[in-house]
């Protein structure tokens, strides 16, 4: 995956910040004449971070100065760059994955190309692109990746989708995918229901013809909830509480017994998911938002048969998977575009980002994904 | 799998039980006047449940009547059979599959045919044989079943390992064959490391050149059960409050990181499995001796890609293995007649089964298999 431009940034008296994209360090070649005759970026404003820690006080907005635009590499003019939570936990230091410091902020987005280099062919200004597979440093108004790190997109597709539709959809789509074969008339069950990826596995459900069984948390207007996921195509919408019975599989009318099943929250959530699974059934982890673990009693797995797994997009998309990746993405822009994929989200003003920040960390209580627009 | 005598018991006033062999209830037929004409058993001595319990109160000793050897069975005189974890769960109604009441006790065993019906080849009086896959009924004195349950093996194999060679050994090789694919030099983990299958665990490995680390109780004498596991083959040895350390990995010397964890155990034990296991690693559980649950946080799953995944014997076998289980039961059998795999065991007489019961139960704190002679 090509990186964003390498940045070392040091705070300048005016409150600002200059960008000295580092190089190497060998003598001169033919090439770096004609390197130096190739365009600049313009300066670009940028969601920055010099070391890890709570993401409200460690990012600050600055300008970063021109950098070359070397003859294989495009410069974008960002448009839309969500605020995912896996970007608050590269900010704060516990992904396992993230930029070196200093870094920019995002890992996804979509933008419109601004200028070329002298060698890059498929590529013109005015083309839609987004980083694909994602790359890191969207949070800034120009970016500045090699070609290939682009992927051009329908001009139709609607900006704040083609901003998200990477690091949620593409995980609902893949773990529909990759754990079991679903068939027309099968079943999925799903806790965290109302998350984007939760929203997504529904309406990706349906469009396939497979029913979903979903859990959400206990909470004020439950009904509202439940009637919204309905409305996505859910099959069954249940509160946690609500499955405080002997058998929650005699609560399913009609719907045979899911293989698959898809946490994201852990601890009860979980176990009720592994509760509805049928003999062979797989569930597979990708989030712990109530923070708690997993507890299995032995039986399931012997008597049941049951695996537990996990799921990880960027994982995935680092074994060689950006044919695939582009693919899928182009798909799921498709179904955005016709209206078959949908989920709330905020358009922010980029001056707003902190604004945007505290509700994406949750400040504010529940709140529509955040999305900055540029 | 063919089944044990159908047996209907009723009580006699000679305190002694008598077998009424069910029989279709189809008019007579040419064949049945041949078949009154097949050799009857003997009268067979038997520990039969009528219905689910502790199995200290629920089993007796009955004398059961001869039963009829049909053209398609055989007659075997037991010579010995195991009282394993799983009959008495079985007696206890616990177990998921198990014959209907009233049964005889036992799964697994070993005997010498005494008889076999007129359409029988391939088996003479004399032979010794188990059933393979095994099959209900075995703690008794005859057994008559369908040729096909029988398994002819060579006459040399030592008979307390022919009697157990099939419900522990087995398990321990299916696990190290069935989740993933190990090389000389790789190593696995597993908790539960003293019980009959952990020792097999540790012998079949290192037959393979695996490295085993193992992971026991603390316990009174526990250098000695290290040493005892060492003379095995196990290259590294624990107890759980040795692992009481921030990176267990930082005590293995020369051993590779384990993709194979086996889980008997449950709690801190199967936690402690997880933390030696490597990127990408399978957790497999075949039993629950702590009953405490399976507690794992999100982060492994996602992060480390850990799967966990269950083994079932019984489950396996019924998946049209009977070739398979035989061909590794010969396998086995030789091993352990070369010396290659030994576990202790403690040979009872059969009017001697309630004390042998008692301490399978564990009435009389850890002991040795138990192993009915009859």
């Amino acid at each position: 995956m090509a990186m964003a431009r390498s940045i070392a940034l040091k705070a300048v008296s005016t409150g600002l910040w200059s960008l000295n994209q580092s190089r190497s360090l060998s003598l001169p070649k033919p090439q770096t004449v004609r390197a130096l005759s190739t365009t600049m970026s313009p300066p670009s404003k940028a969601v920055v971070y010099e070391h890890h820690g709570p993401p409200d006080s460690v990012t600050r907005m600055v300008e970063l100065s021109p950098v070359e635009v070397k003859e294989n590499q495009v410069c974008v003019k960002m448009l839309a760059a969500p605020i995912n939570p896996s970007d608050i936990n590269r900010i704060e230091g516990v992904y396992p994955v993230r930029p070196q410091v200093p870094a920019v902020g995002g890992y996804e987005g979509v933008g419109e190309v601004y200028s070329v280099g002298s060698a890059v062919k498929g590529l013109s200004p005015g083309d839609l692109v987004i980083p694909s597979p994602p790359s890191s440093g969207t949070w800034q108004t120009y970016v500045v990746k090699d070609h290939d790190t682009w992927h051009k997109i329908s001009k139709d597709s609607p900006i704040e989708y083609a901003a998200t539709i990477t690091v949620n959809p593409l995980t609902a789509l893949r773990m529909l995918e990759d754990f079991t074969t679903l068939r027309a008339g099968d079943s999925i069950v799903q806790n965290g229901a109302t998350s984007i990826v939760g929203q997504c596995v529904i309406q990706l459900a349906r469009y396939r013809g497979i029913h979903s069984i979903n859990i959400i948390r206990d909470r004020a207007r439950s009904d509202e909830v439940k009637e919204k996921l309905k409305a996505l195509g859910a099959d069954e919408v249940f509160t946690e509480s609500q499955l405080e019975v002997k058998n929650v599989k005699s609560l399913l009318s009609n719907i045979p017994e899911p293989a698959l099943g898809l946490n994201c929250v852990g601890g009860n959530a979980a176990s009720l998911v592994l509760k509805f699974l049928s003999q062979e059934g797989t569930m597979v982890t990708y989030g712990g938002m109530s923070k708690k673990p997993i507890t299995v009693p032995t039986s399931p797995f012997i008597f049941k048969d049951l695996s537990l797994r996990g799921f990880w997009l960027q994982k995935w998309l680092g074994a060689d998977k950006a044919k695939e990746c582009r693919d899928m993405v182009d798909y799921l822009l498709r179904l955005a575009q016709e209206g078959k994929l949908k989920y709330e989200m905020e358009l922010v003003p980029f001056d707003n980002f902190h604004s945007a920040l505290d509700k994406a960390l949750g400040k504010h209580g529940s709140q529509p994904k955040q999305v900055i627009k540029f």
